[in-house]
């Protein structure tokens, strides 16, 4: 790809602003708007910025050359004194370094990388721009009195304006330019003095050379106090619809880790910390079951819960600060099977301590043994599995981590360790056999 | 590549009959030898085949029929009634259906498919040949006496011949041929009534046409009783070379499962059913464990490190009897999984029935989980050394199965269970902690 991205990082953002803070600095989950703005071009294929600063330049510069030096990509900060005026100036800033089509986002518009992606592959005819317009009329996302309306008509812009009553979609701030968007700039300023990027937009609609590409994906504007929480909340949300999470995680594990991730990313923890955390309290939940006794039985079983509620901040919080390395998902992995094993034994140890008994004994066994198997099939399972929801096959049954540490939860609450290790020993070998049987026929 | 492959299958193999039988329908290590010949082919990317037939055509036809509809090639037969004479004969029975560059290959004649693989990236220029020529003089497979001579220089072949005294490479018969060839083989035929191979190649190396490939790769000309059993034990050695392979599989199973392996082959038994049959003597096993007493618990050692051996017994005949799958090396490893629990559970309960002590209860849980990890950290850890032994890394210490199964064996028949779980369960725990770290470091 190699291409270009200017970012506009000028403006003041007034109505944000939090005792004189650079308004592309504002942290939303522990990571300033303009790194999330620069991560999610970099996710979509992009690595060299060009950021035209304006209000506290000097911070937001600062900021940028740690940035630029921690994730290894250039970043060029160019300087715009008259940023109190319109946006079309602090892009004329970066004319000099723009000789072929770039990517133009704005600092304070958040979006899914696959928007961004989308756009790329989009072949720009010379003197053109490309915007990725909101088909969605009625997303909630959106501040209906704030955004930048647009009407579109056979892919084609018609018009853009904040004021306009006939609209089909939304002005996402994201969009491919050739350089002749300069000249328009230009000539609109020598003109009638108008120096909006809207106006130049509008000139180049008019003569059918700005064209509109309609996506529904995530985007937001975040521009006052009500969308900063919207996006806060847009953000969480998407960490909820995690294909591979099991009933219990989606029901109840996610909700609550999301509510805990909301606040952890804010301090400087690292999600192998919060995996590490997480297994410390399944080990406590262990050993208070070996302690014996309802009431201890009890607490470990609600803590062994509690840990497999924090066992999902770990990912959620390194999606959120860009944190997620192959090592940590294995190491949660590796974990979390020392945290089964562990609390299984814990409970089969609860049970022995009151009476001997081979059966007690075999079926702990066979309850860490399936178990582990589970985990140990998991891998080539999902990958059959794909393929058949692919060719339209159903997805069976998903025993995942979340359904044995609730049963685990249920089977202490309720003081019947017995049934619950049963229930597990053959559950899940049982589900282990079915995986070699559908992986023997398919 | 897409390259046709011609076959000379026409000779009767006096030499090696057996009561009539086909030569080529011969088979070695339960796979007839133009079965194994067409394999590597097809693993070095060819699968439109002719091959060549003479003596006893029918019944080799009638094979080659069966098999092109099993693997789903073309194979067209082709009929040399002149097979008593020379393999000249044979090739110019092809000449119509070859108008391209084709690769020539001996019925009787093994290689490692890697050996044509490369000739097959090589451009031939037109009116060329060029043959794979074994560079390594003191070739034990080699039978001096009837092999053909070679002697290279810059890369062109200058003679070729039986008699020769001055070589320096033997003739593979492993060809890239042009279908200049055959006319080359038509002169020789009308001029002197030359209708050897070898002959066309001289004519062809005096106009500084054959090209020599060089390699030390795998071949062999199976073509009397000594040579058939050198080629079945070069088949056989070829399966030691196992990378993966422990220092007890190395050096104890592996020597010993080839040895039965070499006898399987020869049955109707699938490498899956060997699997399930080295479960069910882990199993067994395991049961004797429990059962209680030295003589049991020597048995079922023994039983144990019989089971490790046969083990080794499904990879090699699938690789013997291409009969290999993805499904087949999963469903060993769940099995293996089975087993290794079954067996240490067998073990600490052989333990406690003597004595119920919570310690001999930890330990053993503590080996099994140990084991478990090993086995579900064994993938990544595999990855990673495989990149850090590219960078010249060294390679750390290799616990796999085998070394377990045998501290197993060892336990058992010196009476010493209690030491031996101690020492899985610190070896396997700590070693899988290692990998974490190595992985963290990495």
């Amino acid at each position: 790809m190699g291409i270009k991205c200017l970012i506009i990082a000028a403006g003041n953002g007034s109505r944000l602003l939090q005792k004189g803070e650079s308004k592309p600095l504002i942290p939303i989950l522990g990571i300033p708007l303009i790194e999330r703005v620069i991560r999610s071009a970099m996710e979509a294929g992009t690595d060299e910025f060009y950021v035209v600063v304006g209000w506290q330049g000097d911070r937001v510069r600062d900021f940028l050359e740690q940035l630029a030096e921690r994730l290894s990509i250039r970043i060029t900060p160019l300087v715009n004194e008259d940023w109190k005026k319109d946006n079309g100036l602090s892009m004329l800033k970066a004319r000099d370094f723009l000789q072929d089509p770039f990517l133009l986002l704005m600092a304070d518009h958040l979006f899914d990388p696959e928007l961004v992606r989308a756009l790329m592959t989009h072949s720009l005819p010379d003197g053109e721009v490309a915007l990725v317009v909101d088909s969605n009329i009625n997303n909630p996302l959106i501040d209906i009195n704030d955004v930048t309306r647009v009407k579109v008509k056979n892919g084609k812009i018609c018009n853009i304006g904040k004021r306009m009553t006939d609209f089909n979609g939304f002005d996402t701030g994201i969009f491919l330019c050739s350089p002749a968007v300069f000249d328009v700039l230009e000539q609109n300023r020598d003109k009638d003095g108008d120096t909006t990027l809207s106006g130049a937009i509008r000139v180049l609609a008019e003569k059918g050379r700005a064209k509109a590409i309609s996506s529904n994906s995530f985007w937001i504007d975040v521009d006052d106090p009500p969308a900063f929480k919207r996006a806060e909340n847009a953000l969480l949300d998407r960490l909820r619809d995690k294909p591979t999470d099991g009933p219990v995680s989606r029901y109840l594990n996610r909700p609550l880790s999301v509510m805990f991730s909301r606040h952890l990313v804010k301090l400087n923890i690292t999600p192998n910390q919060i995996s590490m955390f997480s297994f410390l309290c399944s080990l406590v939940a262990a050993g208070l079951f070996v302690a014996g006794g309802y009431i201890f039985l009890l607490i470990g079983g609600v803590l062994a819960q509690f840990a497999s509620i924090i066992d999902g901040c770990d990912g959620e919080v390194a999606r959120l600060k860009y944190q997620k390395s192959n090592f940590g998902g294995w190491f949660d992995a590796v974990l979390d099977r020392y945290a089964d094993a562990f609390l299984l034994i814990g409970l089969t140890w609860h049970l022995l301590a009151m009476e001997m008994n081979s059966w007690v004994l075999f079926i702990g066994f066979m309850a860490i043994i399936g178990s582990f198997m589970l985990s140990y099939t998991a891998d080539k399972y999902d990958n059959l599995m794909r393929s058949r929801i692919k060719n339209g096959g159903g997805a069976g049954l998903r025993m995942g981590r979340d359904v044995r540490v609730f049963l685990i939860f249920l089977g202490a609450a309720t003081n019947m360790v017995l049934p619950v290790l049963v229930i597990i020993a053959i559950v899940m070998n049982v589900e282990t056999m079915r995986r070699v049987r559908v992986a023997y026929v398919n």
